[in-house]
């Protein structure tokens, strides 16, 4: 049981790069197993990876979990949504009901699903909700401001988001989960995440805002100027991982940030939903480069954005199946990849055991 | 029980259209899932293909096996492969011990593993091999002869493997399997797919000849060369595939074409893996171009001129991991997904149960 340190930056001073040593001892199995060099592509790097940050040969990814981040949205005012608000309690109920995308997909690569309220509205009691036990609230705020007229949230506010996510991964953690997955609820949330992507790569906000859960034409003109006068107006510090959460992020997205460095400070991957999640992955990026190494990028999502954000990053994405629902769903999919990955690596026999003849040289 | 039919025009003459209705009524109930507009995107593809074949709302896919479809090849004597043909029954071995890349990966989706004699050269006694209950002799001849001098068999050869493999797939079907993948085993195969692909998408050569398990540079050019020979003097039929099959086949690759012909002609989805799996899917496409839309692409190789082939059939790879091992690996994974899209199909919820709001419109 670790206790949890109780700022970020000694959370970031206990980041420590993954071993290359226990890769290339990786690489070396790799190359005595009965088939040709690297025959299985990506399954290598999966398999190799999760060797090397689980310092471990006999790598284990037999306990998975994703964490929903939920959290509202002071832009929804703007009107542009297609969906109101009060679809992000609902869809929170849904995933406790186990009636969600993420739901059927967790439960067919294995993996259990917590819900933790980082922000939303209104108040759920885990108490009197089906499912229940699998919900936890952890509130920063009820909604984060309206970003396109003033700061989402305060600094102070930015950081407890995140020392809230990093909290509620190495709870998943210290009860045994090795392979963690992030995930997203919160209606408006594609347009915080634009933001911060638009900030954090320094690219101009018309190639990252996209039409999120399905904007019209006008709508999507609207989502644009709103979020472009957000920027205007807060002027958020790309050098500043935290600052740009606090100017125009979301307290779900903070809770993914601190999720991501989590698995990096325990030694535990993350695999990264979509487009929510990679804004989450931005911020931890910018506050830790290296806590990189611990993270997959689950998905490429259709969401416009999503893969230019992913080759900021340097993270190659498993799958691309044009999804764009978050939740964890492209997550928890990718689970199951990596998993065939480290399953290859530790099952197949070497050509000396199988007795197979190898390449004549 | 099916009884068998006896002719390649009888079971064409037998394969039917997918009928578009089923699929019209589970897009419809696509559309009603709690979430956005097909926001799980080709997940919903492959669940709605699902249904169609199966003709049902309720699909199953409990039941998944792989067939790989082994053979030996008589082009192995112009010397450029880098492995030995023994390893063929070496691996062959390695499947009955459930100690190869196939087996790993069966296992993590929970498929089957069966692998079929097509005409191998040495004899493997079932009764004698570790794990011989999964593994059936049932041999056109012992290996093809060298296409790159002649014809690689006769053209009742030629039949009589895809009629083989037709029987062993129905075989599996008849003992439950509700979907299966395509696999294959024989040393210097991509040879004869390369050829194949090249006559049947009546494209040069140079497009289609890829390392294979890994030749070298003077290697690629002597094959490149030998697969030419052969085409020059055999001079394939690109409109009749049985004799592509004769003149520049193998007797795996009719196997493979005979499942994929079982697979429309009962209903039964088929994923097909790679390169050689592939070539069988020409083979079967020429013969009956009706059959493919109960097939899956399971993946895109690295061996060069797979995608080309994909892309000719009309099939969008499910996965893009770099694989070339063939065994039928690219298969099973892909099986994972579509699963995947059923459960989703079956278990999410509709808005109306789920009680959330929809879009406003």
């Amino acid at each position: 049981m670790t206790t949890n340190p109780k700022t970020i930056a000694k959370i970031i001073a206990n980041i420590n790069p993954v071993e290359s040593a226990w890769r290339e001892e990786a690489e070396k199995r790799t190359s005595e197993l009965v088939m040709p060099p690297r025959a299985l592509g990506r399954l290598h790097e999966f398999s190799e990876k999760i060797c090397a940050i689980q310092k471990s040969l006999q790598p284990d990814l037999t306990q998975k979990a994703v964490l929903i981040m939920a959290g509202d949205h002071g832009i929804m005012e703007e009107g542009y949504s297609p969906f109101p608000q009060e679809v992000t309690p609902e869809m929170i109920k849904t995933f406790l009901r186990e009636g969600a995308g993420i739901n059927a997909l967790a439960s067919h690569v294995g993996a259990e699903v917590r819900v933790v309220d980082l922000g939303i509205i209104p108040d759920l009691d885990p108490g009197e909700l089906d499912g229940g036990q699998c919900f936890r609230v952890c509130k920063t705020g009820r909604g984060t401001a309206n970003f396109s007229r003033g700061p989402a949230m305060t600094r102070q506010e930015a950081e407890q988001s995140i020392l809230t996510g990093f909290q509620e991964a190495t709870l998943l953690i210290n009860q045994g989960t090795t392979l963690l997955g992030t995930g997203d609820m919160g209606i408006g949330n594609t347009s915080p995440s634009a933001a911060i992507g638009a900030v954090l790569t320094r690219t101009s906000i018309k190639g990252l805002v996209g039409r999120g859960t399905g904007v019209d034409d006008p709508g999507l003109r609207q989502k644009m100027e709103a979020i472009e006068r957000g920027l205007t107006i807060n002027r958020p510090d790309a050098g500043d991982g935290l600052d740009v959460l606090a100017k125009v992020g979301g307290f779900e997205i903070g809770g993914i940030a601190g999720c991501l460095l989590a698995g990096a400070y325990h030694g535990v991957p993350v695999v990264l939903d979509g487009f929510i999640s990679t804004a989450g992955g931005l911020i931890a990026h910018s506050l830790c480069p290296q806590a990189l190494e611990y993270w997959f990028a689950g998905h490429c999502s259709a969401e416009q954005g999503h893969g230019f954000m992913l080759e900021f990053l340097g993270l190659n994405p498993i799958l691309d199946f044009g999804m764009r629902l978050g939740e964890g769903t492209g997550a928890v999919l990718a689970m199951s990849c990596i998993e065939a990955g480290v399953k290859m690596f530790k099952q197949v026999q070497t050509f000396a055991e199988a007795g197979v003849s190898g390449a004549v040289s």
